[in-house]
């Protein structure tokens, strides 16, 4: 299968789409799960898992970093950087890899674990410790084009929402139209606006005959759009979505609001619950942040405010569960302890 | 995109095929790996790497569970369960949740690093840590099914080579013939059996005009094909590989000897410059012992008994580096530590 430039890139406004960066990124699974929809009180919903998590990197980060380093590349950039500790750096350093550029990762000195660096280090890019803050950071790499010939790759890049909303025809294309409803965990809010982006895109090219409505779910340590302002120290178990002033803020609002749909948020007790029940469910390991979306949709069904009987929807799991095994270790899971024999073997086994 | 049973059920000789256990596997990519071949002291040849990786829990192993579940499924197992630390236990955990099974993992205690359970414990598998040595499990593993109903996943179960035969049919399709040489890592040797078993039917069924030639990579410190003796306490970065007495040792010098190929190996050093290699060259982050078969092209190449020009090679990743961050952070890299300034950050980017 191509790569997502290969495949859409007449549909992205960006450059150098004849000679695509790719690592065949996109054509991730679009997973039934109707233990999971009758465990969420929904059992007659259509329920689909979108796992982006089968990404060459290992999350949805994939899908805008081709189109950002293609047309990076094409206009003769040798460099690139971001600030970022997580799934951004990972999917920037292998797509710079893959192009034979170098790049930069700035992060904040003290505050990351190198664990969490590990794809971008693998990749080979160089790491930055800033003596400062995460936000030195970001400042830093938004100036640093003012200063030398290197391209920013952080979401601010336009290009990645080009690459991004392929999500969405991808689903449209698997489906043959858009579902019901499409659900998915809000963090900086890059996200939910590619995805709306791609299925308005579907729809006024009359590929689809509808758009889904938008359930977007945030973690209530970290749910500025809920709660109408900025959360100065944003704080949850779902790293991926511990963002306080999302870049994307308006656009997830008009998603929202132009689909009909919802912005919610769910504690991270929530959070962890559904983390453990799509693996253990439907076999399907995801990043935390991935569960929010399931958590709301319990809590909208349950609540009443959110009616899928009979639809079709389906959830983005943004990245593989692999990424942060420490989560999974502190889980609670049954152990036992025995001798090597076989009836101490079928006793466990009852 | 359908996964493997659906796609292939009617080549598998296995029960329960129009009842697929599925997560989807199957379908990865073949990726282009022409700067990686420029490396390898081959440029001409048009060298692809099978990235296994991307199946559901991160390796080749969810190609043979799919067809093992399954199977067991429709003979009524309510429980499987396996002797693995790795690889196996994920998968064989994912696919047990997916079908609403019971899956049972036997660890010897105390040899085991808990974060290599973490894929086995999001899934839901009961641990079992054996007062005992790994041995002790397997053979309480293979003994379990003459006293309680129980199914064994661990590759004694025929059904996994006919999943795992997949892979070759994909590559095949992709490449609209079979590639002139398959390389590939050999640990237990089930996988070089599968392809070559894969090749040999796709052959058969006349869907490709040859088969490919067979180049099998050992670890030095665990090569007891190569040395032609069991091999007592195997040892080698490569933790996948890491086994003195392969269960399939006969098909694999078979696959060999049809085949025209070779079996050699290499030292850990050549493994960790190819794992790191791939990863900065291409972009694919895999787990070390899936370097191995490109420090043996490497060696082939330089000694002049492996002649690559003009030919088309496959190498198969058959996991993901994600699984084992801590390699990648143990390998050194390039950091820098400097003051939040934009004349330190200039100086690092030279």
């Amino acid at each position: 299968m191509a790569g997502l430039v290969a495949r859409y890139g007449d549909r992205m406004r960006i450059e150098g789409v004849d000679h695509p960066v790719s690592i065949e990124e996109g054509s991730t699974p679009l997973i039934p799960a109707p233990r999971l929809a009758d465990a969420l009180g929904t059992p007659t919903t259509r329920l689909f898992l979108k796992f982006e998590g089968l990404n060459p990197t290992g999350s949805f980060k994939d899908r805008g970093m081709t189109a950002a380093i293609t047309d990076a590349r094409a206009k003769g950039a040798r460099t690139v950087i971001c600030a970022s500790t997580g799934n951004t750096a990972a999917s920037a350093a292998a797509y710079a890899a893959r192009a034979g550029m170098e790049c930069l990762v700035l992060v904040p000195e003290g505050k990351v674990a190198l664990g969490k660096l590990a794809g971008a280090i693998a990749y080979g890019a160089k790491v930055v410790t800033i003596r400062g803050s995460f936000d030195d950071g970001l400042r830093m790499v938004r100036e640093a084009p003012d200063h030398a010939p290197v391209t920013v790759v952080n979401s601010v890049n336009p290009a990645r929402m080009e690459g991004q909303k392929t999500g969405a025809f991808e689903i449209c294309e698997e489906l043959g139209d858009a579902p019901n409803w499409h659900c998915l965990p809000v963090g900086n809010a890059g996200n939910i606006s590619a995805y709306w982006q791609g299925y308005c895109e579907q729809h006024a090219e009359g590929f689809v005959t509808k758009k889904p409505r938008i359930l977007g779910v945030q973690a209530e340590g970290a749910a500025p759009i809920v709660r109408g302002h900025v959360v100065e120290n944003p704080e949850t178990v779902a790293t991926a979505i511990r963002i306080g002033n999302p870049a994307r803020w308006k656009q997830a609002e008009a998603a929202r609001d132009e689909s009909g749909g919802f912005i919610t948020m769910v504690p991270d007790e929530e959070i962890l619950h559904w983390y453990r029940a799509v693996a253990r469910l439907e076999g399907v390991f995801c990043e935390p942040s991935c569960a929010a979306p399931l958590a709301g949709i319990a809590r909208g069904v349950r609540e009443g405010w959110l009616d899928l009987r009979d639809q079709s929807a389906v959830v983005v799991l943004t990245g593989h569960g692999m990424k942060d095994p420490d989560q999974a270790v502190a889980m609670p899971f049954e152990q036992h302890t025995i001798d090597a024999t076989m009836d101490a073997l079928l006793k466990v086994m009852r």
